[in-house]
């Protein structure tokens, strides 16, 4: 089935390409900011392509269309390019080039590949820059040529901005600034240019509404000697907020003056920045200001390690949220079959248990509620057009969670509401092995998660199978779901970000079972890296768990555990019944004894 | 106790120090081409500070002497220098300065640092060379300032080169000089430089015996588009192998010619090195030539990768190795206490009953053969003056291995020879657990060592027990035991090599247990890296065991293991007993049955 719609847009950006001179045009998925949600008005690439998930990038030649995207969108790319003659091109997959692969093969002497500068991170322009001016292609990032074309573009959003205050973050904003500008003096630096929206919340104590579930205002910082540049839509920022920066010593700046200003600006000595995390457009701004100085953004270590205060809420705010999950898991084994539940349904009755909850801003992400073949969609999306019954049979998968006055969650669990068949059975049991392994790791200081990504996948890769994706991300606090610079990982790539697991860092430990066309199994639980003892062989470090919802017995069979898995999936329920049970109704604790009582 | 003899040698290398205005001189272990294990020539560094171990830096100044070493050698060290005035320096400890920061803390400008440039791989001498220039010392490497001190320092090594035949090798030198060449013209480069002499040995098909254990020849290579110039003391080329050579088009020239030859050359294009492995000396010596071209030696993987010819003899000649290992342990079972055992004499035995085996040509590194709290020094060396009685409690650990026409092996047992304490029975249990438990592992293609560490130690982290070293590094074939680039380690450093475990790579898997002062506990097998199954998920890849020796049953106790563990002890016992029993007496036979028994 042909798709119109897509076709004649893409027709459309051909001709603007032609008449502009551009022979590859790339749309890539990033905001201004490098977020990983983006705002419905950064969504050109959605609206050139009809792909809705969160990484990708479109590239439009006058022959073909091609989109680049990884492992965990295949099957979901599938469906939404059908039709619109955009290939799809599967990222990390053999026989598959990479997107500079397929540029360096395309492009000849004389070709123009454009971009809207603003839309890709630094790291990857200038690899480009590097690789395709080498054989005579220019590079031009300073027309937009796409968005232009785009008719009733959503509006940039525009929300109040809300300040969080100090017994809630643990460390005023004078202090984080005190602690940061050190460390830009350290590196030889006098100034620091942020553009990363979670570290400027984090930096200033702030918090915004700007993008859907990200606490986070649009913003540029600036940060030097003696003054603190913040750019924000002032529309966004009341009179508290005026007067809390103010005392504070920030200076307010419209949120597009970011490159006038830095034009504009007398910057005496180096700029620090981070290239990964910096827009292409503004690098060349900074660049052509002062000399640079790069490295790794100081405020994303700091906001990665949480302190005391920060734990204390977290711990409080899991055992909350692990409660309504709780309830939920409770809800859908009593209603199914009994009353219409899909897929949309049921994560509008979860989303509404949280909702409920004290302190409760928004959910972290969209809830990711899969039926059947629909949860080997790693991040399947259900609508009102694809809402899937919850039958009497297989698993429903729902991957979700809530953004407080307290914390971020995210947790995944894969709810039995039939028969299951053996197969399902021995992933899930080997599922959940691999989840309780990793979070049972005592490992030495020093580790980073690509020594412990193995621990997870060993139950699965034992039997000759995989999950395409990392096993786990850290999390902020009242922030982003996903963030840096910890993350599990296992495979090696040239640019990869790995950094030592640190005392008070939370990372997501999710492996998942995803069989095309079949059903889809995933356990996530958040957990927090703690110091073990200290000997003459070194540091230890542990985790601890902050997720406490139950694991669907009904999938797991002992025959396909160790008697290590069973002792520790049996640890583990007692803790949930011990911690999660006074917030529950009689019945639902009856129910919880018998669903966490001992293998 | 004074050690008036290093104290001596000390105090005259300052004065020469003092005469040639330098402030600091360092001596490094290397040989001229950083080779891991150094003819006697090369042990300057021993000479002036006692310590015998393979890796140190020593840096003397007329107010101090320090020396670096590793974990592996912390206990052995504190002996050797002790009453040397020698101070240690624990590379890896935390608080301890490395070396490049000891320099940087101890240098002002206008001081000398000197060194002779032969003995220092140009990686490290560019890092020194950078950081010291900087702060304006001057860095002096073209004088050798501690040898011509050294009195009665034996000759240069010089024995007869050998030819391996086609048949045991797989592939010929024509073949693979071919293949060289053509990576080196993909590189951009028109000549390689090769110093690093196992390199060598295995491009050319030849061997020899000028260090101990290491069946190479000291030598330089310098291949071109149309010539193959190979460097060697031409004494030690005999009719046939200069005909072997002649033919293959290889041009013979004096080995200390190498440094003039690269003066007078004419190189058209670039030349390739790789810095790890050229001797700072030289890399100058080729960057006043022509332009570099720098990346890893092509040589490096096609040499760890083991073709088909070179893995049929490898698992032939691993088997009687293992069954000469097998007969050792049962000798020595029977005769402790009846007759006197040494550490010294047990090792003569194992060796003996090495050098009966076809095709011998040396043992591939010096039994290490540990009795007690000796086996807790990770490269322990028996001397005459120090060579332990084997009582009738306790345990004996030896790791040894021979080189033959048809492989190079290594594995070390810890034989129980009498009672042991139920610590020792939890620590060898949970050794053997990691061992087995690393190569049975299923994997990814992608993972490297980095990956897969976690596996051999989990069993010891889990105790909060650790040992201060690899778990595993590549073994050449009838070359050095020691290879790269693959290894199994855990710990990231910012200049480790990281290889892909790539099929035909083979590893030693080795964790174990050194408790300083009472005992130390190592099992060691060699596994080859194959292909298992490949699916949707990609290519799976697993290990082959290739030793086969018993893991010693008295003390492992199965409330230390794992049913899985359990499982993978029994399984390994079935194959040795097996594989081994054909080479055994009758009573040996007997002896392995009851030994390799399921527990």
């Amino acid at each position: 089935m042909e798709n119109k719609t897509i076709k004649g847009r893409l027709s459309l950006l051909r001709a603007e390409m032609k008449k502009k001179k551009v022979d590859f045009y790339l749309i890539p998925t990033d905001d201004y900011h490098g977020s990983e949600y983006v705002a419905d008005y950064f969504k050109v690439r959605e609206y050139f392509s009809n792909f809705t998930g969160d990484n990708a990038t479109l590239v439009v030649s006058q022959e073909e269309a091609g989109l680049w995207t990884d492992g965990r969108f295949f099957i979901q790319a599938e469906g939404e390019l059908a039709g619109t003659g955009v290939t799809l091109f599967r990222m990390g997959e053999e026989g598959v080039p990479t997107l500079p692969e397929y540029l360096l093969k395309n492009t000849k002497k004389g070709n123009v590949v454009a971009f809207d500068g603003r839309c890709m991170d630094a790291a990857t322009g200038l690899g480009l820059e590097q690789l395709l001016t080498a054989r005579g292609v220019t590079i031009s990032y300073e027309q937009d040529i796409a968005s232009p074309l785009w008719k009733d573009r959503p509006a940039l959003p525009c929300h109040d901005i809300f300040v969080l205050p100090d017994d809630l973050v643990g460390k005023s904003l004078k202090t984080k600034v005190s602690d940061v500008r050190k460390q830009i003096k350290k590196a030889g630096a006098s100034a620091l240019l942020l553009s990363k929206l979670d570290d400027i919340m984090w930096l200033l104590n702030i918090r915004g509404l700007d993008i859907e579930c990200n606490p986070v205002a649009l913003s540029y910082l600036f940060l030097t000697k003696d003054a603190i540049h913040l750019f924000v839509q002032k529309k966004e920022v009341n009179k508290k907020v005026a007067r809390f920066l103010k005392d504070n010593a920030v200076t307010l700046h419209e949120y597009d003056e970011i490159l006038p200003f830095l034009q504009e600006v007398t910057v005496k000595g180096k700029i620090f920045l981070d290239r990964r995390c910096v827009n292409y457009a503004l690098y060349k701004a900074a660049a052509a200001k002062a000399e640079l100085v790069e490295g790794k953004n100081p405020t994303e270590l700091m906001k990665a390690i949480k302190n005391a205060t920060e734990l204390k809420h977290l711990k409080e705010t899991y055992i909350r949220d692990s409660a309504a999950l709780t309830k939920f898991i409770y809800w859908v084994k009593k209603n199914v079959g009994k009353r219409e539940i899909t897929e949309m349904s049921a994560a509008a009755h979860l989303d509404h248990l949280r909702e409920k909850l004290e302190g409760f801003i928004e959910l972290s992400f969209p809830t990711i509620s899969g039926y059947g073949a629909n949860a080997a969609m790693m991040h399947y999306a259900a609508t009102p057009e694809h809402d899937a019954k919850v039958k009497t049979e297989g698993m429903l998968l729902v991957d979700s969670g809530g953004t407080y006055f307290g914390g971020t969650t995210d947790v995944t669990r894969t709810i039995v509401v039939g028969p299951v068949t053996e197969q399902m059975k021995e992933h899930f049991s080997k599922v959940a092995a691999g989840c309780l392994q990793l979070s049972a790791a005592k490992f030495l200081y020093g580790c980073t998660g690509r020594n412990l990504d193995i621990l997870a996948r060993q139950p699965l890769w034992d039997m000759g199978v995989d999950y395409k994706c990392g096993t786990g991300h850290g999390v902020g606090y009242i922030l982003n779901v996903h963030e840096g610079p910890q993350n599990i990982r296992w495979r090696y790539t040239g640019n990869m970000v790995e950094a030592v697991l640190e005392e008070g860092m939370i990372v997501s430990d999710e492996p998942g079972v995803y069989i095309e066309g079949e059903y889809g199994i995933r356990t996530e639980n958040i957990i927090l890296v703690r110091k073990a003892e200290k000997n003459g062989d070194g540091q230890f470090m542990k985790f601890d768990q902050l997720t406490y919802a139950p694991i669907d017995r009904e999938a797991l069979d002992k025959k396909y555990l160790t008697e290590k898995d069973v002792e520790r999936i049996n640890a583990y329920h007692k803790e949930v019944y011990k911690k999660i049970s006074p917030f529950l109704t009689i019945d639902e604790k009856e129910w919880l004894k018998e669903v966490t009582r001992p293998l």
